[in-house]
């Protein structure tokens, strides 16, 4: 069913038609879990003019939803009874295993995308139980904030099931960009794990560097320029670490893991004798030392792969 | 004295001239440390025309220097005599304390140029003794590794006495970039130590991401390109992190602390389950914990850098 016009304009799917014949073909899809990015992906499918039924735990929720179009289920079995496909977006996988205990032998037959947050080894878990049902399980990391989804630079990469995968491709572009990564249905966790992590230490090295700013009076506005410009700049090297990583040849010319080694102690000492919290270059100190004592000291910061990998 | 045509070709100062009545002043300029960094310092100086000496502890490392131009000095007192500027860049500032310490009152009416790596508590205790001597004392922060230096990106933190650093303007240019950040001068040091802070954060992620991918058997080439690509998307986000914390409003509708303490376990779990090093996530995880603690769960992340204050 398709928005009524009371929907917010968006800014790319507007242009879908959202009526049958459109160039996706029209897919019967549930929505379990309407948390920001389960209404997120709702609202995405609804503007694309899928025929959406949505669940939440706490009915309540269902209702913006409902006003707009979609069909609210009162129990999961109903949501899956009602679709093809079934999109799972929950709090955890705890919440998604629960829901499949109930479900059982109703998702014979049906297509399973779970969305929800969550660690490889519950993905392939998950796989077991719906394939030992008869059921098709696509995995999958959202590679956006709601507030992106269906826009442009949203991406979800995918895995598991790649003939589901592939015939429900039209459906999941109106999420953003589709990244399919393997048959192993743990590996959209995996790339989604790892990319935030690229983003946790991003952030936490950000965060530092305005607590020291601040430590000076320096308004963390004045040092976001030239942060972000430096981080990126150094961002361009990440391919050259990549092949470090990938030949295990670490050498550099550049700065190698005793000139960072003795660099570190500045920072220790500066952020100690401004009372901030050093727990972070201290474990990075330590991370240095392991593969320095290794014999690494002429190596690249790529080396540290090998000091996190015990 | 001017570079000799064995010089090899350099990317951008090559087209100075290198002879008195080019748009740069001919200034001397002694070079104490002739570490990679300092080497590539004395080299830019002598491509952009100036009159250089070098010295360094071991002496024999001023012979290539030389032989393209360069005096050699046998004693910083000598090399300090020779020219009115005098650039130090030694392996900490414990050094450049002990060559001040031998130095004295020979420094009187000379310009100091302390690029050495250090806190701001020793470029501060650097100035103090200088200016008692009767020297100008300017500190700087290189944002560039030693092969960048004269080049495109290559740029230069520069605090302390500023009519020191407008006057020896066109003799920096040699190097890269000139950014003045203050008279304090511990100044340069903190936007250095801040920007590289970032930087490290940066490769903390990403080293953990390749070894997570490393576990599954992907490729670091293969993640290189997406998590580079993701990191920068969250650059995007610096700007306006900076503006939560300049303004101590942080709530966010995004992705907030609450969230993102739930999706930490997933990243724990995770990296355990493959034996990875895990002091990472813990220490996030414990930031995290203390934020939402103080009533902070509604905020984005950059509530963690009050977190970071203590």
């Amino acid at each position: 069913m398709s928005a009524t016009p009371a929907t917010p304009a968006r800014s790319t799917d507007s242009t879908v038609p959202a009526v049958p014949g459109s160039p996706a073909a029209r897919v019967s899809v549930s929505v379990l879990g309407l948390g920001l990015m389960g209404t997120a992906l709702a609202t995405a499918f609804m503007g694309a003019g899928h025929d959406v039924t949505v669940w939440n735990r706490t009915h309540a929720r269902t209702g913006p939803l409902a006003a707009r179009g979609a069909r609210p289920a009162l129990t999961p079995s109903e949501a899956v009874a009602l679709s093809d496909v079934t999109v799972l977006c929950l709090t955890h996988n705890a919440a998604v295993e629960d829901i499949f205990a109930v479900l059982g032998g109703q998702v014979t037959g049906k297509t399973l995308v779970n969305l929800t947050n969550g660690t490889p080894e519950q993905a392939r878990a998950l796989s077991r139980w719906a394939t030992a049902q008869g059921a098709r399980y696509v995995d999958g990391g959202i590679m956006a904030v709601p507030q992106m989804i269906g826009g442009p630079h949203a991406y979800v990469f995918y895995s598991g099931d790649e003939e589901a995968f592939r015939a429900y491709r039209p459906l999941f572009a109106a999420l953003g960009g589709t990244r399919f990564v393997g048959t192993d249905p743990g590996l959209a966790s995996v790339h989604d794990l790892a990319l935030l992590t690229g983003m946790y230490g991003m952030f936490v090295g950000v965060s530092h560097a305005f607590a020291l700013a601040r430590s000076e009076g320096i308004a963390a506005g004045d040092l976001a320029g030239p942060l972000s410009e430096w981080i990126g700049a150094m961002l361009l090297g990440v391919p050259a670490d990549a092949e470090a990583v990938d030949s295990g040849e670490h050498r550099t010319d550049v700065s190698n893991l005793l000139v960072n080694q003795a660099a570190l102690t500045n920072f220790t000492a500066t952020y100690r004798a401004r009372g901030l919290d050093t727990a972070f270059f201290e474990q990075l100190q330590s991370m240095l030392d392991r593969a320095v004592d290794r014999g690494h000291g002429a190596d690249g910061l790529s080396r540290l792969v090998d000091v996190i990998t015990k």
